[in-house]
């Protein structure tokens, strides 16, 4: 077999087999196909897409190319959930409690990410105490007692996938639907979930600008999970604007432990809802949504959500008294009103530029080695198709530093206010099974 | 500027502007830009094309890249003539010294080259006392006096297209018209054409399969030729049998000087006559094709071109007789008659599997390394659509060898002799100027 006929294969339309996925999948993450061969084969990949059998394949030679994590000793269905990347997107630290509160096991791997905020890890780590180092042993016994427990990655997981996406970075490949699908779906699975619950972000926040697009890779995910035997659903979800009004770490700690308790933002209770059902459902522990959705409603208002929140804290060495006082969180300096300059209604909040305003304050990471500050960020004060007065704020600026009139002059460019009345945008669009 | 934007661009079906070109070529050919980048950008090339503006300016581009042969000093315009390649195709042989014999001047920087036979310079070579090592002073005296030399290439020419072509290679990129045209244009501008003349085989021996691709190759080499200045023609030719009755180095020297005398095979001359016609056009030297044509016709039965050959030849070193005494060209050792099993009339003679043939007899060089036998090869005895009788020969195989087992086993499987009668394929396709 040549790597030259795959590439020229692909770039016909053909339709390679197994044994061909897997001899460049293994020749390029051992060195013997080249980059340059590969990046060609991608571009090919690009242009003529791949078939469902095809993207399964790739997905599982991917998985095949490093370490896999055994959960086996974890009880019950392990169900992961992923986003593809929004704004102030606290579901994690909502929905890892709670669907563990209705006895699906949350065994998560996280990492900390570059972006607007820390990832899932930093975010947990505003808390006081609270550390990810737990053996292997401990964290197994942990989702069996508590059903929940977070790890850092650790491990050579997918290391095809590590070369392939800094290769498709360089050579304008990112954006081909069976390549990222294949990307996140076989990290979830090395990462050793047995069903999979997808939240693919639409909008000029998102990575997917329009909902065709979202669309597309949500099928294809689904497509990949269920014929490799992981349960998988998906649903599309809006980020035109930033989701519930939180960016920041401990800012968004604060926001999930208000929405455990039933008072969070409307959007974000609406999301966790959604996407907890659907994880209880492929966990095995409703036969429905509606059902599912009920046992979680309960959850929140009967405090068993919250309860076990405190006990995942407290576990893994935190002050689960954060839960009952949100003082205890860090907390900036200076909180700066951005006041409206216009009576009308919020026309638009651009996400992408809000979350880079939240980077500016020092909430994210630019670059790996950046240091991040916990407490830091906005809290928006209203969302698209609220009605404000003129002087009314808009949001509030989080900051360590006094100085914030670049955040502020990027608030007033994003921010819009419009005279007219203005639908928000719906937040959850389709369900894909 | 970004190669990854560069990548992106295309890929998106984006025109490149000449600034941009001019980076990527500058950027590949110095090292700064990665063979991963540039087999991606290639790909996207392939499926997305170029635009006449880019296919010229990606050809100077590629000139650019490294030394041009300054032919200044000889008088009049310079006409190159470029073959995609056939097998038995002897017309430069024919041209050079008959275009000369009407006064254009023919300055030919040839090579060796991997294939079926050996390239331009090792059929010369066939004659006893040739040589090709002439000084740059020699050889521009040379065409000014005769009007015809012919030199192996030197000079780091095209460098850019040299490391493109290899990466092309082991990329399945090599099939993309703006690409091969830009490969082709950018050497023989490089070598000093003023004017191009270009044949471009079609048919199951040649590169180019249909006769739509053929013409598309030959549009865009016309096209970038013309859009910088250099007065280019093309001529569609079939390449579906061989041209000619000789595929061998020596051999087909003897079918060239024939040609010369007006005694040669009517498809040679045919095409010797079209190719030639057009170069006397874009040399200058005659109004119109038909002009040109009735000049070169002159020059044959005059006895001007054969005498303009013998001059050649022994400015060159070379033995001038050979011209009245074709003994005097290498011979091989045994002459095998290829003999008719049926009667019937000759359905098909494949080019690429009887130029194959002679390759095995040693005619050509299968690798860089290898030494040729300038004596053997193929002479056909039929073409396409000639009767035949049982027991007649179809060819001779000229070997050095005794045992030519394998070379007719070839032979009987590739030249099919058939009950009806069948027309012979045209040899000269479209006119593209």
């Amino acid at each position: 077999m040549r790597m030259v006929d795959l590439i020229e294969k692909k770039r016909d339309g053909g339709e390679l087999t197994a044994e061909e996925i897997a001899f460049v999948i293994s020749g390029y993450t051992n060195g013997e196909i080249p980059d340059y061969q590969m990046s060609a084969f991608s571009m090919a990949v690009f242009f003529n897409g791949m078939t469902d059998q095809e993207q399964a394949t790739l997905t599982m030679a991917m998985v095949d190319s490093g370490d896999r994590i055994n959960l086996s000793k974890i009880e019950g269905i392990k169900v992961d959930k992923h986003s593809t990347g929004g704004v102030g997107d606290t579901t994690t630290l909502v929905l890892a409690p709670l669907v563990a509160s209705v006895g699906v096991p949350v065994a998560k791997m996280s990492g900390r990410g570059l972006g607007h905020t820390g990832g899932t890890l930093d975010k947990l780590e505003s808390i006081e105490g609270f550390h990810i180092e737990l053996t292997e042993e401990q964290f197994i016994q942990q989702v069996n007692e508590l059903k929940v427990a977070v790890i850092g990655q650790s491990g050579n997981l997918t290391p095809a996938d590590k070369k392939l996406y800094s290769l498709r970075d360089v050579t304008a490949t990112v954006n081909s639907i069976p390549l990222i699908a294949s990307s996140i779906m076989s990290k979830k699975i090395a990462a050793g979930a047995d069903a999979i619950v997808l939240d693919v972000k639409t909008g000029e926040g998102a990575f997917m600008k329009t909902k065709e697009d979202a669309r597309k890779l949500a099928e294809a995910m689904v497509s990949i999970g269920n014929s490799v035997g992981r349960r998988t659903m998906a649903i599309i979800s809006d980020m035109s604007q930033p989701l519930g009004f939180a960016i920041g770490n401990a800012l968004e700690v604060k926001e999930a432990i208000d929405t455990l308790k039933g008072q969070g933002p409307e959007d974000l209770t609406e999301l966790c809802l959604t996407l907890g059902s659907q994880m209880v459902v492929v966990g095995g522990k409703a036969n429905n949504l509606e059902e599912a959705r009920e046992m979680l409603k309960e959850a929140i208002s009967s405090g068993k959500a919250l309860s076990v929140f405190k006990q995942f804290v407290s576990a893994q060495g935190g002050n689960p008294e954060v839960a009952d006082n949100a003082d205890l969180l860090p907390k900036a300096k200076y909180i700066v009103e951005f006041l409206s300059e216009n009576e009308g209604y919020v026309e638009s909040l651009e996400a992408d530029e809000i979350g880079t305003a939240a980077m500016l304050l020092g909430a994210g990471r630019a670059t790996k080695d950046s240091e991040i500050d916990l407490a830091v960020g906005i809290v928006l004060k209203k969302k698209i198709g609220e009605s404000v007065a003129k002087g009314e704020p808009l949001a509030e600026i989080h900051s360590n530093r006094e100085d914030v009139d670049e955040v502020i002059a990027r608030l007033q460019k994003y921010i819009k206010v419009s005279a007219q009345k203005i639908e928000a945008p719906p937040l959850i669009g389709e369900l894909i099974m």
